[in-house]
């Protein structure tokens, strides 16, 4: 099988180092925009060759967009219009629904398959990838009625291979939760770090005094602006309900700080603490 | 030496076992005033015996409390009118300042040392306690200029005993600092754990769908509200004041997002990413 690489990051980095690990077969075609990256993904033995998209395309039986949602939007149409006959179409952008509805009036639409891993790190490029990166970690499926039998069996396969588990979900169902459950985190972090950079000017403060707690909540604000950005754009309509929300109980935990209720404000951490029970 | 652990959860049993490992001839008395924590902690070897607070101070050459901050404040002074003579008093609190003041004009206010270890995890209770906690990590030691000389340097050999990092402080900056890389780290946990319970009211969408980003930034939703709500009364000002910036910060993302300002947003990212300098 021949497989395109189109954007040769941490996770089309770690998509082609993973599947290489069990068919050593299979040959990975890198595009990148960045001569820089896809030169240091061919160094670092990503993909066999780069080549530019059309011709990447032409040449693939699965194509793989792990590129800005606001670029898979643009690019899906396009890429669909010169797909190869047998070919596959997938996406691994973090949010569904546009993408989904960019594909939609496409004639080749069952070619395509929408799909989300519900994996990454805090670090980007393809310096960043790794083989056992979407190893046991969720990948879900979106509007699989959309796809072609043929072409979801295929994604279905790929994602065994990789020792992913299958989820199957409605686009808009999917935006909405991933809203709440990672797009919501995200901001929560940039904008603690922003917060913390802002007061703390005497940085020396801030490496001694600062635990383990610090860093985990604060981690995810060196997350990746370019694919970040267009995150937080094609979900607005959730992304700003999920921060209204929490910005009013912040505002309540302040309220409660302001007034000495220490009763009412146990309440809420006791309530928040109810995560065990998810997180373990 | 007799040691006494007033608080046998997680850092006062951590603070026990620890210097265990180093002196097994020290001997360690346990004061708690729930039975339950107490039987477990002998239990578990944290401390040799468990004794009434009164009689475990007469007994100890060194004092150590480990309870919330509000509870440390109401026992430092009547600890200090029955402490023997050479005995010395130290505190694990995560807050400085009003504690500091308790002792402040206490005929004996150089026998005690006011310490902060930065450590500790979302568990407590005696079972979550183990010897290597405190090791390797910061300890903040608030208005030295107040201990005697011998009382300062037991607490600080204790401190070399256990691998910790000393560090020096006046008590009100501490508390301004520690608002920041600390306090609101857990408000901003709590409430984005109280967020997404109240939204997903199908947890299974939680469970399935939430990468590690929102465990990494959900975690301290877990700490204990006994311990946490004492710390933001006592930190009132500095915490309302980091909470306020932290919600004007996250209502800029909200108006970037609604406006669609994608350039804004990804200038307060790049802003954002700078915490990569400091976290590595």
């Amino acid at each position: 099988m021949q497989i395109a690489i189109v954007g040769l990051g941490l996770l089309g980095g770690s998509f082609a180092l993973g599947l290489k690990a069990k068919h050593n077969n299979y040959r990975f075609i890198g595009v990148d925009y960045s001569a820089e990256h896809a030169a240091k993904a061919l160094s670092l033995h990503l993909v066999d060759e780069v080549l530019p998209l059309e011709e990447a395309v032409k040449k693939s039986d699965l194509i793989v967009l792990a590129i800005p949602v606001n670029a898979i939007s643009r690019l899906i149409s396009p890429i669909l219009d010169f797909l190869p006959e047998n070919a596959t179409l997938v996406d691994l952008g973090s949010t569904k629904e546009l993408i989904c509805k960019a594909a939609h009036k496409h004639p080749k639409r069952g070619k395509f398959v929408a799909a989300h891993p519900i994996a990454g790190t805090e670090y980007s490029g393809p310096e960043a990838a790794f083989a056992s990166l979407l190893m046991n970690k969720t990948m879900i499926i979106c509007d699989k009625e959309a796809s072609d039998a043929a072409s979801l069996k295929l994604v279905e396969q790929v994602c065994q291979d990789l020792e992913m588990h299958l989820r199957y979900m409605d686009s808009a169902a999917h935006d909405l939760h991933l809203a709440y459950v990672s797009h919501l985190s995200h901001i929560s972090s940039f904008a603690l770090g922003i917060t913390v950079l802002d007061k703390e000017k005497d940085e020396k403060h801030i490496f001694d005094m600062a635990g383990s707690g610090f860093s985990s909540t604060v981690r995810l604000a060196k997350s990746s602006p370019q694919m970040w950005g267009p995150i937080f754009t094609q979900n607005k309509k959730n992304v700003s309900e999920a921060l209204d929300s929490y910005i009013k109980q912040l505002q309540s935990f302040k309220d409660i700080i302001d007034k000495d209720d220490e009763e009412k404000g146990k309440e809420l951490m006791l309530k928040a603490n109810d995560i065990r029970r998810i997180l373990g």
